[in-house]
């Protein structure tokens, strides 16, 4: 019921604001007896790090993992396994403007109508700074599922989209583009827009191999739905799809159909419409997940907005903020994909055996 | 954690298989002293109920609820609610060609490769039947929240999409078609799709008016995240969007970013690309949801699969059918945003009084 | 979350009220594939009907359960089990003192002063008739551990204690008494206390053998943590003991450590203080539990009380009632001994595999 | 669903073992705008704190808190509240004995059986310094219940009860104990203990008074069903009772019953036997639970046990031990009071208003 956990067996927490001392995750009901060392978790988080290029928040944050408990002779116990992060480069900038107006598209103004005041430093708990504590959580999830490759990308910016796939290429450019002609097209179009004081947004992918036909428990855990919860609660998505999505909704039923044909051990399938799900219960298939980030609120362009007291007023957001926050998505959907299949596994075997 | 489950604080659990006796809910944490009658819910039923024209599945099921418990001199006492819906019209056909072989796009292949067998007929649990269940119970969940009208309309038809809105005309043709133009051409394609023995897909949206801001906990359980969940759980869906979804991720910053001016009490907003909905949090906008849904996978054009033993065979959905599944999915899409709305508004009095 | 259901994987909800059309439970969570029909549950209800003695209520209910979901050609599909119970015999007696004034010991005031008004027919939701829902429940968490064995019994009735232990006596009398001299006494006491307007309370012991070493999840999932809180939802029931219990804190600590000696495969156990349970989890020796039924709370004395206007009152309880109890709760102890135990060899399986 | 999580609505999640680099527990769900620093926290940590008398263990922990979350300004802000303590004196020692060995009436060999190994330095999570996280968390949670009092105490040590009750004298003397005469005799009798290598067991009383009538929700979250999960789930506790517990089932109906008097606003009552809770729900009387501590496990006294590898031993415990482990139960005890109240004030708010 937790607000701030998601999982069922396999069950992280997340805690921590984007300028206060540290954020961190409690990942709980981890399988005992895995090799975990912040060795294995470093490398995502490195992946998710902000100030890596001109394309992303200039913030200079190391992200260096601690584990504080769970984790005994090199080995997870069983036990609850505390992740921290210190907070590092909480520049003490001032915040007046933040505190007294509400920047559209954030949500600065939902918070003060739900709690009654906020946190405005860096946007606070709704800060996408806590993704670093998902991203964390998942270097724990992929070893309970060892079986799973999990590989994600860029495949829009501004509408711009990838016409090829060379995997290779995703961990070539600072866009995680598979297609190195959109990349250098995405390298203008993004310099342009950040000079200009806008954003852009962009399309994710992800796409899960490995995964085992029967994960996914119908109806209110089923893996698509888990899927579409975990990625709509990631800051600036707006739209989930499975498989062809709403592609899909165009499509007539017989081009639909996944036919299926004798293959060794499982059928073999001649698409892949459904994204590896049916039912709410994966086939075997690649998992297939497409996820859409508008375009970063925080921009240097002035937009009309009102102040806690409900004035007219106008705000330009003057921080450190990526020009296109879909980007840096990438890691994260890819946590949010380790995290749920991770769940979904163990959620199989309790049931099932 | 239960797999048949949703909700936190007004939670229901859902039972029941497509050819079973009976199927039913059973709605946990409502409210004491609400008004509720079988009356009550009666009308929501009957808006989803099949065979009602040439265009849904020709199924003939009275779905007479009854109210088991939780109800005493005409009102919610805040024990469980139990509703039952006999199942009237289980037609003894002969399923020996569904009992062997898998029907593309459906579960069937998944629940054996989860569970080890399946209950063939007509589905079993993964049948669109067990959707009674859950708008019984949003007739429930409405009287939690009679501040907030909910109205979902199918927008789009194997890509046939509306080209205007006129609420009035959404209850005058079997389609919820807020547009006779579209609706006249749909007739025609879904007719057509029908007797070609195809089937086409369908994009449903709703909006939410009468939210007020505030509803909604980050970061698990944020509004949106959970009416993706909600969307997504609901069978033949493969896309949610919140508010603009996947067309926010080609607008630029300025563009998506919903002004504020001074309002009376709150802001006036000056667009909603957002869907009423930021940070997680309800912002007092209309909250807005679309929905993609694909084609029936039942249809009568024979395609390729495997027998359970893996051999190869050729499969044809001979039962009844609805052409295009996305029609009788509205009534199913207004009842999980009002379910959802329902746990969010006790939820966030939990937290904030 | 849901207030009525319980278990986390192996999860049941149960609903409905003494005098309402049905009572009935949802089990969800439970593994596919176990062979499951009415007639493997319905030796658990006899166990725990009423009327079978002069001893308990003469209230006549067949008790006759229905499967209405999850199973399929005689074995679970892995999907939620829906099981329904007619209520009969609702004599249709005046309840208007129950409704103006509150009966002592019962929970008339409490429902009121939660919910605003109850349904005071027979204690509404509050009967220990939902306990049948419990014990319908149970009959299939008994397929999920086959190799555990529950015993529960009576040991005292009104403080009057059994001296011995003959597990064959238990069910030659109508207390489910071990001590054939005991249930003399508790004959006439009982007798007495039925005549004389009164009742007695009772202490239920519960032995679970067979459960292996492991079960049970810390900290906050332990497995005598969970017995605690399934026996203490019990109706009447206001202490619970594992092992030695109370009489532990009586024990000097060389007392009461349960010495190990080299066995076959697992240690030998010198004893048990700690009823089976150490740090939560499962040590492999018997799983020990007592529990302590106050008595009856409706009796025919007649006691001071106060109407739903506030003014003085007297009341007393004219209806069928059980003059101890804690004698018809012996199968639902069992039963809820069943249900932790399936519960916890899923999460356990899930987490350790 | 977490394994490590407890509550509801207002939950918290605990981490950390007893020689990790520090312990700590994240609060969720907490309201907005409650005055919170470290100073309201840290009083109840030091009351609990080990080493500040003879009679319990000498380990030196400062437990110094430190809030990294969900604080802004000075007051929360409905955001996770991060506390965490650092582990300060984890001596050096050898632990090869109880690394190779199980000591008995302790979870070492359950740890082991169930996750395959297990950390045993000064027993890990198994711990009792686990406890000083839910101390911290119910700081907070007191925070919630303003309107609730709550008290604990020792009523008995090693068989040797209380003959009076002065609730001054509670803080007057290391025992928690309202009895000077009572403490005098303990002082005696737990220093014999200590010296002779020995431990003794204690029982814990707590009354929560100011608990207005109606929280608590039948059946499954019962508000004695909750304490009671709350209660086992504490170190070394083997009992709990609600009201008059035990001693209920001793008593005759007539006795047992609470009558009411017309009071002013609610009822008075005549007695207390049923703890202030019927039906599950909190009667407005004081809320009253006794829990039962074993006598602490770490002893001098060789005992007979075996090892890993399943060999004969002999061990004593050397470590700094309580001799009375349940004395400092009190602080314990009365953190988990108001950490279910806190939770059931919430949950009451939700479905009621």
């Amino acid at each position: 019921m937790s607000f701030n956990s998601f999982g069922r067996v396999f069950r992280f927490t997340t805690w921590g604001e984007s300028h206060g001392p540290a954020i961190g995750v409690v990942v709980d009901g981890c399988p005992p007896g895995l090799s975990l060392s912040e060795a294995d978790i470093q490398p995502w988080l490195d992946k998710r790090r902000p100030g890596q290029s001109r394309f992303t928040t200039q913030r200079q944050e190391p992200d260096q993992v601690r584990i504080l408990s769970g984790v005994f002779e090199g080995r997870t116990t069983g036990t609850p396994i505390s992740l921290m992060i210190d907070n590092v480069d909480q520049r003490s900038k001032d915040y007046s403007d933040v505190a007294q107006a509400y920047r559209p598209g954030h949500a600065d103004y939902a918070y003060d109508a739900k709690y009654g005041f906020r946190d405005y430093r860096g946007g606070g708990r709704s800060s996408a700074r806590e993704t670093a504590s998902r991203v964390a959580a998942s270097a724990v999830a992929r070893l309970v599922i060892p079986e799973v490759t999990i590989r994600a990308w860029v495949s829009e910016v501004g509408g711009d989209a990838i016409a090829n796939f060379d995997a290779d290429q995703i961990a070539a450019n600072p866009f995680f583009c598979p297609d190195p002609e959109a990349a250098a097209r995405w390298e203008a179009s993004i310099d342009a827009a950040r000079k200009a004081g806008s954003s852009l947004g962009a399309v994710v992918e992800c796409e899960a191999t490995g995964v085992p036909a029967g994960w996914g428990a119908p109806l209110y855990a089923k893996l698509d739905s888990e899927l579409a919860a975990a990625a709509m609660s990631i800051n600036a998505v707006k739209g989930v799809e499975i498989g062809d999505g709403f592609a899909a909704a165009r499509l007539r039923g017989e081009e639909n159909a996944d036919r299926m044909r004798p293959g060794t051990g499982a059928p073999d399938f001649d698409s892949n419409h459904a994204g590896g799900i049916a039912g709410g219960i994966s086939t075997g298939q690649p998992v297939r997940l497409r996820v859409a980030f508008k375009p970063t609120s925080s921009i240097l362009t002035p937009v009309e907005t009102v102040t806690r007291s409900g004035e007219a007023a106008e705000i330009a957001t003057k921080g450190r903020h990526d020009p296109c926050v879909g980007i840096r998505g990438v890691p994260v959907v890819e946590a949010m994909m380790a995290l749920v299949l991770a769940d979904q596994k163990l959620l199989h075997r309790a049931q099932c055996g």
